[in-house]
Order: C-alpha cells, then sequence, then structure tokens
C-alpha cells in the first residue's frame, strides 16, 4: 500500500522532484522529464518515457551508457505531447533522437506527436515501440511493453555509447524488440497514492498469469504455484515463443514488481537458471531485482532477450545511471572463484618441515582416515535415517562428503612428502569446504586443532601426543558448537571419549588398549543419547519426535573411534 | 507478503543458492555465507552477518571497497559461531579480521564465540558493533543495529580498500558507529515465508514509531503522518540525539524497508533534505532506496552519519557489490547542470546575421514582450483565480516566469545585435525552461515557431509576414497540444484570433486595424469559454465546478493580444 505522500494528486510530481535534487550531479530537470548531464562526444539521443510508478523505469535508467533523457507522466499515465517534445529537445545533441516506450495507445499518440513536430523543427527523430509482453496478444506487433522495456533501452542507449548514427541505433532496437520476450504473473494489486484500495486485486492463494504493470487482466487467474512451479512455467512459456533462429545465448531478465523481495527472487532463480540450462539456453549477465516495478505490486516477470552477437555487446556493456550501474572496472582484476580457492589452498599447502616421526605419523594419520572413510561410506544410510527422525537426513551424506575430502588432500600432503600434523590440517580444511553445513565446519576446525596441537618438528609421538590431539580435537568442537553434555549432539559421545582416553593413558594403560576402551564409552554414550530430546536446531517442533533415536553426530563419532580402536 | 518459496523451512538457504549463482562472478559461497573474490593486494577482512531478510543486508554488500565477507544466518536469525568462523577464515587475508553485525544478543553471542576461537589459531580478529537506533535505548551502547549498519560497513570497507592495517579500520569502524544514528517507522507488518498472517500489525492508518527491523516493540503508534510531517519528525527526532562536537556535513539514508517504494521514498526526500538543510547540516552523498531491509515489511529509516574529513573520504569511497555500485569513474568528465544549461544555450545563442531590417523588427519584437510582461504582472493573481477553480492556481505564476525569462533572453540577445526572429527563437526557448509545466512548453514552442516563420534575412518586413508568424505560432500550438476548438483552452481564442487577422489583412486592412479586430474576437471567444466544461486534465472530476469560469490560457492570450493591439 502507497503510504508516503502529501496531495495524492501530486505525487508524481512531487516524487519527481525529489529524485531530481538526489541526483542533481549527474542530471538535470526539463520541463517534462529528466536529461543527463553530458561527457564525451555528443551521441543520438536515446528518450524513454511512460507513466510514473515504475522505478527504476523510467527515470532511473538515465545516463551514460544508457538513457539521455526520461520522459515522466503522471502515475500509470502517458506524458503528454508538450512533455515529451520538451525532454527530446533538450535531450538532442544534433545526432537525432529516439523516442522509445512501451505500446500503450496512450504513449504512442503522444510520443507520435512529439515526434512530428520534432521533425518539422528538424530534429531526426525516430520510434522504437517495445512489445515484450507475450501474454497480452498472439501478433507480436500489437504486445504491451513490460519489463522487456529495460532490455531495448539498454541495448539503445549502448548503442549510442558506442557511437552509431540514428539508423544505427533505431537498428539495434528493432532487433532487440524483436529478440525479445516477457510473461508476468501478479499476487497483489497495487494502490495508487490517496487510494484506500487496490487498483485490482488477485484471488488470496492465487496469482494473476500474465497480469499487466497497470493491472490491466491477464490470461487466467491460477492457484499459487510453489517458487519451483512458477519457474517452470515462466522459463516454458517463453521458450514458446522464442523468436526465428534464436541462439544460445540469452540475456535474462527477472524483474520484481514491487513487493515481490530479492530473496524471493534469488530463490526463484534457482530454477528459472537451472530451466534454461536444460532447455540449451545460457544465460549472460542475468539481472534479478527490480528494474520495472508497478507501486506496491506483488509479482515478478521473466524476460528474455535471445542475442546476437552485436546484440550481447550492447547487454553487457557499461552503463551508469542512479538506479543501474554495471561497470567492468567494477570487477577489474578479479580472478575467478576456482582460482581464488586453488590459491588459497596452494598458500595453505606450503607444509611445514618434517621430521622422519612426523613423517611416519602421516603414514598413521592416513591410515586412520581411511578407516573413518570405508566406515561412513559401510554407515552412510544409516545415519541419514537417523537424522531423518528429526533433521533434514542429510548428515551421511554430509560425513560422506567430508571424509572424501578429507582423504584426498591427506594423500596429496603424504604425496608431497608433509608430516601427519600437516596431514590432519589440510583434511580438515578440506573437509570444511566440501562437506557443507554446521557439522561441517566443526569437523573441520576439529582436525585442523589436532592438527596444530601435533605440530610436525618432533623426534617422536607417543600415547600422550595422541591425547593432546584428541582433547585440542575437541575443545574446538566445544569452541565453536558450544554443546555441552546432554544436549543430544556429538559431544555426548566425545567428551567421556577424550576424559577417558586421558585418564587411562595418564594411569600409564597402552594407548590401544586405552582408545578401545574408550570407544567402547563412546558407543555406550552415543546409544544413550536416544533417551534425550534434541536441541531445536532450525526452530523446528521435533522434539518428541526423536525420542527414541541416538543422536546422528553422537553415532558417527562413536563408529568412527571403534573402528579406529580395531586396527 | 512473502508469496515465492519452496519449503519454508528452507527459504533462507535456497535464495541464498540463487544469489551465490547469480554473483558466482565475483562472489564464492562458502560454509556459511560468501566471500569476495579477491582483487589487488591483501586487505583486513570486513566481515558482515546477520539473519537472512534483510537484502542487500548482508549479502548483497560483499565486494570491492565494502565487505570482504558475509555470514548468512536463517530469516531474521543470527547465523551460528561456526557459520561465522568458517566465513571470517575464508575472507582473512593475512591482515586480520573485523566481525561486525547489529547489536542482537544472538549475534553478539555467536560472533563473539567465533572470535574466540579465530584468534586461538592466530588470526586477529575484532569485533564492532553497531548500535545506530535511537528508539531502541537511551543508552547508545545498548542500542540495535539497524540501517546504520549500512554507514558503519561502508566506512570500514573503504577503510579496508585504502589499506589501513587492523587498528585503523577498527578506529574508523567504532568511530563511524559513534558518528551514526538511526529512526525507523514501520506502516505494516512483514510476513515469513509459509506464515499465513505477519509477524506482527500496525494498526490501519498509524505508523509504528522506532519499531525496529524485525518486528520488535517501538516507542508508540501515531495516526500515519503526510509526507511532510513524517520528514520533520524523523529529521527533528535524529537532530536531538547528534554525537557531541558533531560538524556540518552529514552521510544519509534514507531507507526503504521493503514494501515502501521508491517513488515514496523520493518524495519523502524532499522534505528530509529541507529540514536538513534547515537545520544547518551539508547531505554528502545520500542514498535514498534499499539498503537493509525486512522481507515485505512497509515502512522506512532515516540515518545520519556526522562527518569528519577522514569518515566523508570513506563514505564517499568507491564500492562495487551486488547491490551497491559507486564509482567515480561512473560520472567522469560528466559537467554540472549549470555548466550544461550555460553550454546548451551558448550553443543555441550563435544568432544569424540579421538584416538592418530585422535589426529593425528587434525593437518591434522586444517592445511586444515589454506589453505581454506588464500584462501578464498586471493580471498575475487574476490569472491564479481563474485557474485555481479547476486546476491548480499556479497560471498566472507560470505565464509571469515565463514572460521575464523570454523577456531577459530577448534583452540579451538584442543587445548581441541578433534580429527579431532570432528573438523570438531565444524568447521562446528561455520561456519553456523557466515557466514549467506544459503551458510553458507549449508558449516556448510557439514562440519559437514564429520567430523561425520570420527569419532574420528579409529586407523587410510587412503585415503578411506577421500574419504567417501568428500562424506558425498557433500550429505549434495545435500540432503539440492537440487541443481543438470547445475544449476550454487557449486554442479556443487563438484560432479565431489568427483566422480574422489573416483574412483582413488578406482582404487589403491595415495589420494594426486588422489586429485590434481580432484581439476583440479573442477576448469574445475567452469570455465564451466561461460556458464549456473543461477537458479532464489530471483525471480530475472538475468538470461541473468550472463551469462559468473562462479558460485561464484563453483569457491569458486574448489579454496579450489585447494589449499589443493597444500600442
Amino acid at each position: 500500500m502507497t503510504k508516503l505522500f502529501n496531495d495524492p494528486a501530486e505525487f508524481a510530481e512531487e516524487q519527481f522532484s525529489g529524485f531530481l535534487s538526489l541526483y542533481a550531479d549527474r542530471l538535470r530537470g526539463v520541463p517534462g522529464g529528466a536529461v543527463a548531464l553530458r561527457s564525451g562526444e555528443p551521441q543520438v539521443a536515446v528518450v524513454v518515457g511512460g507513466g510514473s510508478g515504475h522505478y527504476p523505469a523510467f527515470c532511473g535508467l538515465v545516463g551514460p551508457g544508457l538513457a539521455a533523457g526520461a520522459v515522466v507522466g503522471n502515475i500509470f499515465t502517458s506524458p503528454s505531447a508538450a512533455q515529451v517534445y520538451s525532454v527530446a529537445k533538450a535531450a538532442d545533441q544534433g545526432r537525432g533522437v529516439i523516442l522509445t516506450f512501451g505500446n500503450y495507445a496512450g504513449d504512442n499518440l503522444n510520443f507520435g506527436i512529439a515526434a512530428e513536430r520534432l521533425r518539422k523543427e528538424g530534429i531526426d527523430t525516430r520510434i522504437v515501440v517495445v512489445t515484450d509482453d507475450v501474454a497480452s496478444a498472439p501478433e507480436e506487433d500489437k504486445r504491451r511493453g513490460i519489463a522487456g522495456d529495460f532490455t531495448v533501452f539498454k541495448a539503445m542507449g549502448a548503442a549510442a555509447a558506442a557511437g552509431l548514427d540514428l539508423d544505427g541505433v533505431e537498428r539495434v532496437g528493432r532487433a532487440a524488440n524483436a529478440a525479445t520476450r516477457t510473461l508476468g504473473v501478479a499476487f497483489s494489486g497495487c494502490t495508487m497514492p490517496g487510494a484506500d484500495k487496490p487498483l485490482f486485486t488477485v484471488p488470496e492463494g492465487h496469482l494473476g498469469l500474465g497480469l499487466g504493470i497497470h493491472g490491466e487482466p491477464g490470461i487466467r487467474d491460477e492457484p499459487l504455484p510453489t517458487a519451483e512451479e512458477l519457474g517452470r512455467l515462466l522459463v516454458s512459456s517463453l521458450l514458446k515463443e522464442a523468436p526465428d533462429q534464436a541462439g544460445r545465448r540469452v540475456g535474462v531478465i527477472l524483474n520484481g514488481l514491487g513487493t515481490t523481495k530479492y530473496e524471493e527472487l534469488f530463490l526463484l532463480w534457482n530454477t528459472v537458471s537451472r530451466q534454461l540450462a536444460e532447455a540449451g539456453l545460457e544465460p549472460v549477465d542475468p539481472e534479478v531485482g527490480e528494474l520495472v516495478t508497478s507501486l506496491d505490486m506483488g509479482g515478478c516477470s521473466l524476460t528474455l532477450m535471445w542475442l546476437t552477437d552485436e546484440l550481447e555487446a550492447y547487454w553487457t556493456a557499461d552503463a551508469y545511471t542512479p538506479a543501474y550501474r554495471k561497470q567492468k572496472a567494477g570487477t577489474a582484476g578479479l580472478i575467478s572463484a576456482e582460482q581464488q580457492q586453488a590459491g588459497q589452498e596452494a598458500e595453505q599447502a606450503e607444509a611445514p618441515q618434517a621430521t622422519p616421526a612426523a613423517r611416519d605419523l602421516a603414514q598413521l594419520v592416513l591410515a586412520g582416515l581411511g578407516t573413518a572413510q570405508s566406515t561412513l561410506h559401510a554407515n552412510e544410510t544409516k545415519l541419514g535415517e537417523i537424522d531423518a527422525v528429526a533433521g533434514d537426513g542429510d548428515h551421511g551424506r554430509g560425513m560422506v562428503k567430508g571424509i572424501d575430502a578429507a582423504v584426498a588432500a591427506a594423500q596429496s600432503a603424504a604425496a608431497d612428502g608433509a608430516g601427519g600434523a600437516w596431514l590432519l590440517t589440510r583434511a580438515g580444511q578440506a573437509w570444511a569446504a566440501s562437506a557443507g553445513g554446521t557439522s561441517g565446519v566443526l569437523w573441520g576446525a576439529a582436525l585442523e586443532a589436532a592438527g596444530a596441537s601435533l605440530t610436525d618438528g618432533r623426534d617422536g609421538y607417543a600415547a600422550a601426543e595422541a591425547v593432546d590431539a584428541v582433547s585440542a580435537f575437541a575443545g574446538a568442537m566445544t569452541d565453536l558448537g558450544r554443546a555441552v553434555i546432554g544436549d543430544k549432539t556429538l559431544v555426548d559421545a566425545l567428551l567421556p571419549f577424550a576424559e577417558e582416553l586421558r585418564a587411562a593413558v595418564d594411569a600409564g594403560t597402552a594407548l590401544s588398549e586405552a582408545w578401545a576402551a574408550a570407544a567402547g564409552t563412546a558407543t555406550e554414550a552415543a546409544d544413550a543419547t536416544a533417551n534425550l530430546k534434541p536441541r531445536l536446531g532450525r526452530a523446528r517442533p521435533l522434539a518428541e519426535k526423536s525420542l527414541g533415536t541416538p543422536d546422528a553426530g553422537a553415532t558417527s563419532l562413536a563408529l568412527i573411534v571403534t573402528a579406529l580402536g580395531r586396527r
């Protein structure tokens, strides 16, 4: 609901004056709209426009690389011919003017009148009408312009910035429009300033398919789908409308209409991007966010512009406007995610000098990790089933991913002649990066801590060092996880294990014997967690449900230490 | 209302995975959040974080010049210590880590635990808590962090990018927080994904003053004010909380919380900027838009950061993240609005060569414009009153502004030795630029057209040229305005005047006699518009109301041509 205004009749004018004062460093207000302050050589002036209430369209798109000017009408109302004429004259740089706008009767009329007058005064003026909304008519040239306004404006703005002449910019605009398709859905209506009810409503629990950006009727109302279903619907509908000779690369806009938030759009993007990939399409510089809105309307739209090499160059080009900024320099010098991860790992992989004893230890660590690996693989399904009672059932999967990455990293470090401490450090880093989730981070940190407690500079490793490593492992777990005994977590098995191990070794018991005994205690403790209510992870009220099932994390730990004790 | 999701329990995770795939060219997902891909020299790692549902906060702020990493919790829920630890380790570049977040119990706990563990591992880690919300507590250090998160993050991100060491970045962060104050209001609650009602509600027609960004209670509910009243309230409340030794320059954020749209914020900015100026404060690079949101909550907040020279340098510095991009290069080479207008006028002011006859004509034109000027000044109030019946009462003011600018431009052109045609051209340009509104554009275009019809190259100007100039004037009016006789506009007086003038001159009547007679007809026609319903400008249903009052535009024209006829 639009809540902030003074006199509703002055809403459009007042908001525009605030906008102009905010961006006075780069825009100039003229009667009827705004023009960009100039820099560089004269260009063809791309003048966009339409009613207010669609921000960033239209005035938010004025600036280098995009529009030279925007005509600003009243809310959802075409600007007058006089306004168009005034803005176009101010935007003209002597190389001609393109008037471009969505296909609505009022806009066609007023921009058309202005164009006639401009031509009479010797200003070469072309009109490029945007017709991207596949829901509005079967005939391409009768369709409305909605979020596809943006792809067409962007292509022409970049073409003008590249120095093309009027014929060239017009040609690019027509090509961009011919390559652009949009389908939108509405979840809720929008309310004009001062009105006490929305312009239109969508039945509760439904969406309006193909609704226009001013509430024009859509194709039909449908029950509100999941994000996954909606993503499929949008993509499949647009693919049916693909232009002839469509290539594989597409510019994409997943546009929010006002009250549909960025988080929701990001979530929807998961499905949209997957569906596009399955259809063999490659998104280029996708934009997910608000580009053409409709006051406080709930809903979104998907726009595809099938790219030629020329359109791709303009779609990906730099621009800098109040609401849309893109500069290659903004990511200049960035390295790719893979390079960065590799670089970071390489940095960390400088193994410290290892004594012969540390290299012997490395073989023990490697064998131990191998034992853990086969144990976890053998129990993956069982661990998942335990976790599924009160969690999302991914514990077994996560542990297997973690141990596999850990073993691979340790093998690679051992091949480089590293010591056992360093193997554990690398194993921990790899586990955390690969396992995912909080338990992955904890296992990773604990393995790293164990490695750090050992160091690779000693001349021998005895039972005391093993006990310290286990304590360091447990310390990292409790430092970060902050669980205490009785919380129904891995700590319920880990702490008794570590304590009993230390006590037995301190009392002179051989390590292997002490370990096996402690492992037995850990198993009992893990089983005993079946009698505990779980901690309320993810705020799920599953406390009662998991009674009778042991904790998956405690079970994992008990299985591993038991297997290690058998070696 | 949050409408787009699959499993509500997975909302935060799914939206984040969509976000990561969208920005994979500049961010890398790690367990618990995202880190920026690196470029350039190692920097202090500013790691921001908190719950999901506040986009662009927090993951949208990761990138060059801002955060090195963001920890992403569940919706409105602190991330776990393990998540913080994981992101901080990945973001660390060997120069230490700043953990920074809004002051909430859960965040303090989890970021604190992670910091302890990071320090144990030898990573120097500092914590900077944001406490900007003046409504949440009287004591500065007990206050919540809301939109002021952004100013504090931005200052530290820029300081890190500038190469400051950990002590330096921490000092800047503490200074930024000490200089930052925010007050927010809510118009409506926000709905968690999958919930069927909002987390909280604000009574219809009210606002919640000082409400938190998760619906925490505010100071009180108040009746919904106008934008003007709200602007005054926000500014005056913050000024009472100004820090000691506050200077005059302030960084400003007028932040939208979710469903309060950009147009509403721009409108509010009018009042806020005026109030700040009246208080002697100078906004520096104000940001108006969504920076810290709260799902689909309606509302906004005002943040002021009182700037020192150092804070100003960091506040205005470049940044490039998914949601926040600012680059001086983006406006490089732009000239100021004043320079541009002056340049454009200078370009246009190259008067064509004028014959002696054209220079004589210039004196006539100047005298005629002077007559129009005194006539309009004398009738300004009357014209405003007529307009007020069915319009906004600014017709008299607009005409006076237009004619004053026109006379000044014509005088300046005459002083340069220009001819009468050029005087009219310049007068028209100046009128359009100064009068505002559609009528200003029409008068400007009509005067320019009259000038273009005359040209300054003739050896003499006779009655026929005057008639043609009037026709050109009328042609521009009808070309652009598209009004026809009977529409209750200026055209009702203008067309009879132009036709009668042409007919009389064609029949051999002297120009002065013909003009006076035509002016009489124009006056009658203007008076007759009192019997017409107006055209429905601005969609106002005032048709009946203005019956009995003549049209203001037609009256203006009749007054002017009558005064000109008397000379």
